[in-house]
């Protein structure tokens, strides 16, 4: 199961890594996220510069692709040249948004009749665009899934880790990044919140 | 309000980026936080790499220094010439760690008497270091803080915010980042931990 954590310049650094840094706690042959990126580095929001693991290619060839947030996201949804780089495939691939990337999405034809979250900044953006937002912190239909506010992003990764490797997976990993004494109550929660998709 | 989030090789994602990220969301004159390290370029646990935005000197000029976590932080807190350059000052300086981040802040001697929150994985090392280990996310006496867990990390942030910036602003910025859905949770139980240390 290799990911394409897809990352644009004005990218949310928790967006791309806590999704990355989790999945990368898989411990199993080829079980691998990695940041991919249209350049060869790519500057987040804070103007942090990081290095691509892989090009924006990678993104049809992985089993699963999740797609960052940033500040950039509405330009990136109208570029014509990413969005055909990006053909996605929802009958092979898991795929999955955090926050602004319902937009890419959405763009890519993907969130038709499939409703979604995002975070309340893009909100009003994902309207305009017909996506049919949710108030709630997770959802998925099939293979799609979407994840609003930013450190929701344990959720869809916590899912896309269930679905790839198994809930027992997910469940120890979830457990092990939780804040300490407090990791039954945080997997209880995620588990509420990503249980009825699974 | 400068703020050095100390990274170095086999860093950990989650806690070098949930701090940044989250002190970054603070919008006033002069507040920055910067991937601070002793090479031009630190690699992840999981082979992400990262141009730094300081170099570790900067640690001694910066008003707040956050302690990140990674695979390699028992070779680094033994590592004459990297604790030399950290000379902190916890009478001028805000200093937190993060997770393994805890061993480094003991090197350096600013544990004697301060017990510390680290991740379940340091725990032996944190014990036989000398450091008096809480089995709770976050601790702070005086200028000193720990956290423990990765997810934790939103903990320490949200107390360098409320110390640096107000308890307004970390409440804000929290509220801000909480998953859709579940802010208001968020938000209480995150205050719940480091109202006692503001």
């Amino acid at each position: 199961m290799r990911t394409a954590v897809l990352t644009f310049d004005g990218f949310n650094e928790l967006d791309s890594f806590i999704a990355s840094a989790l999945l990368n706690r898989v411990n199993r042959p080829g079980w691998k996220a990695e940041i991919t990126s249209p350049t060869p580095v790519v500057t987040s929001m804070n103007g942090v510069r990081v290095e691509r693991q892989q090009p924006l290619s990678f993104a049809r060839e992985a089993d699963i692709v999740l797609v960052g947030s940033g500040v950039r996201t509405r330009d990136i949804a109208r570029d014509e040249k990413i969005l055909q780089e990006l053909a996605l495939d929802p009958s092979r691939q898991l795929i999955g948004a955090q926050c602004s990337g319902a937009l890419l999405l959405s763009a890519l034809g993907l969130l038709e009749n499939v409703p979604a979250c995002t975070d309340t900044v893009t909100k009003p953006w994902a309207v305009e665009a017909g996506i049919t937002v949710l108030e709630q912190p997770f959802h998925a239909v099939g293979n799609i899934a979407t994840a609003g506010g930013c450190l929701g992003s344990h959720y869809l990764a916590g899912w896309v880790i269930a679905r790839g490797a198994g809930r027992e997976e997910a469940e120890a990993i979830l457990h092990y990044v939780a804040p300490v004494g407090q990791k039954d109550e945080y997997l209880a929660r995620a588990m509420a919140v990503i249980g009825p998709y699974l």
